[in-house]
């Protein structure tokens, strides 16, 4: 577990863009962040409070947490003097960069000489078990996409907002970076091997209370063949009781595969989810989610409103409408 | 690629089962196969010359293969003797042992001294790519099983063996530390990071003449929770022409999964076919593959006649009766 409260660490990014894993802590888990901490030429604002390390750390911030892409795929001597000197004031720090930290020489040493801990999320610390098959006590939601990167991660965090501002019995369960860094913990699933996939996501989503749900984050796509057995190990180790379809409209294809064609809404799920009651015979598919961020107000109403229709399922934006409908739709379940 | 031909250690096997490997080897590529070397207590015989170290080397022999499983999680004693003489007499030596060869002290020390190359097949050594899904060129068969454990393995080698006898051309593309030890070169997919595991089965197949076919060692099944990703990967990075399905019919529950049952032929064709056509719409399941091992010969021969009229497709167990019916299925595909 990474220590919270955090300083968000911005560097030098060249864009808003380029620091979406602060963006993603400052929208989602606002009580963990202290400040952000900005290099001069920094592009990028996540709106929280500017602050020196000293201050930042004086104010109970207790890891630096680097929210920001790295250039050329090296960490620069810039960025890794300010991690030195966070080390040295006595916090640890954490990233998600595929550069790891542990790498860096004078990081590491810094890092041992002070006595803080190094936590590079990508890389997984655990022995997960082999699956097991079991079924546990509990709910668990999961959101599955026709494409990766439609927006299954949001929807998990904003369902997860929903029923803890319901007072209902509620964890995000992160299984990639910046899922992990926003909430503290989980499984970097993507660097897991492949005879553990399923059984570390049993690892993450144990025994709980019959009310409480379980919000997996989802990761790849069962049609994109890149990353499709993630998919299934996700399905299969998270055994959920609910699946909501998450989709983009504008997608022309599936990310980095320009051969190949999305999925319809239909054929998403009449593919999910009979595998995913080989794990859980019991499992419903809830919900749509549509990422709208690329349409207007009054197209993104019009779609969801048609493909509710359509499908006879709720469907919403959960971000830009809120994830009440979502939530509704698993009280039945 | 692991130096041919090979001295297969038998070691101290307690049974015949122990050598399984050794038996792969000697059943599939006997053509690799100078002699086993049996110490005094063991219980295992692949109908191989013994032969001492020196024996073997003398008439050929340059890696020492560990075809037997260890006992209790550890490597003896006795065994690292055999093995360090052998790496000083000239030998590489290859194990899939879960306890690995270069974490024996005594082991790697001798080889580096010697100048010898330990090959820990469980291990992947290639960093992979990231599936790209591009149509490559040639064909590939794939066995998709019921269960684990169900004849996949076994169903390649004897559709490879039995178009080789024909003078046809055709390659077995191991999956797993047995095939790649019978080959001498392969990936160890379960050990596969999760996000390289459709790239490393791309990166085994690659293009290759119009007619020449590729059997890809299957692994796992798709209603197997535990491995089913790797299953997926396998099926997309693979991008097969045919599948044939592999069934063992007296398995009562998946394996390890005692809550689990087994599919029908039909519900894994009508699974795995869709998925398969994600990543080859031309994809056609070709025949049907029985591990008839527990049953008579008549009951065999009933049971395989029944499914074929079942399923309407060729069905055989092609350890027990030759695989050349699978292998006239492919030919029009």
């Amino acid at each position: 577990m990474i220590r919270t409260p955090y300083l968000l660490f911005l560097g030098d990014a060249p864009d808003q863009l380029a620091a979406k894993v602060a963006q993603g802590i400052a929208d989602w888990r606002p009580e963990n962040v202290v400040g952000q901490f900005r290099m001069p030429n920094c592009k990028a604002d996540v709106a929280a409070k500017d602050m020196t390390l000293a201050e930042a750390y004086e104010a109970g911030a207790r890891t630096l947490v680097v929210g920001v892409a790295n250039r050329g795929g090296v960490i620069s001597e810039a960025w890794i003097d300010v991690l030195c000197e966070a080390l040295e004031i006595g916090y640890d720090v954490a990233s998600g960069l595929h550069n790891l930290l542990r790498d860096e020489k004078r990081v590491k040493a810094t890092s041992q000489r002070a006595g803080r801990t190094l936590y590079d999320v990508r890389v997984p610390t655990v022995s997960y078990p082999i699956a097991n098959g079991v079924k546990r006590s509990g709910k668990r939601c999961l959101a599955v996409g026709t494409d990766c990167s439609v927006g299954k991660m949001y929807t998990g965090l904003a369902m997860d907002a929903e029923m803890r501002s319901r007072g209902m019995k509620s964890t995000f369960r992160p299984t990639g970076q910046t899922g992990i860094l926003i909430i503290g913990n989980g499984i970097p699933l993507d660097a897991v091997v492949a005879d553990f996939m399923a059984g570390a996501v049993e690892w993450l989503t144990p025994d709980n209370e019959p009310d409480h749900w379980d919000h997996i984050e989802g990761q790849g796509s069962l049609y994109h063949i890149s990353y499709s057995g993630v998919t299934l190990a996700l399905i299969h180790g998270g055994q959920p009781d609910a699946l909501i379809l998450a989709h983009e409209p504008t997608r022309t294809h599936l990310r980095g595969l320009p051969d190949h064609s999305l999925p319809s809404l239909e054929a998403l799920r009449d593919t999910a989810l009979p595998l995913a009651r080989l794990a859980n015979p019991d499992c419903e598919v809830a919900g749509i989610s549509i990422n709208t961020k690329a349409l207007g107000e009054d197209e993104a109403l019009r779609l969801c409103e048609e493909t509710e229709a359509r499908m006879g399922l709720p469907c919403v934006d959960p971000f830009r409408h809120g994830a009440g409908r979502l939530v509704d739709a698993l009280a039945g379940i």
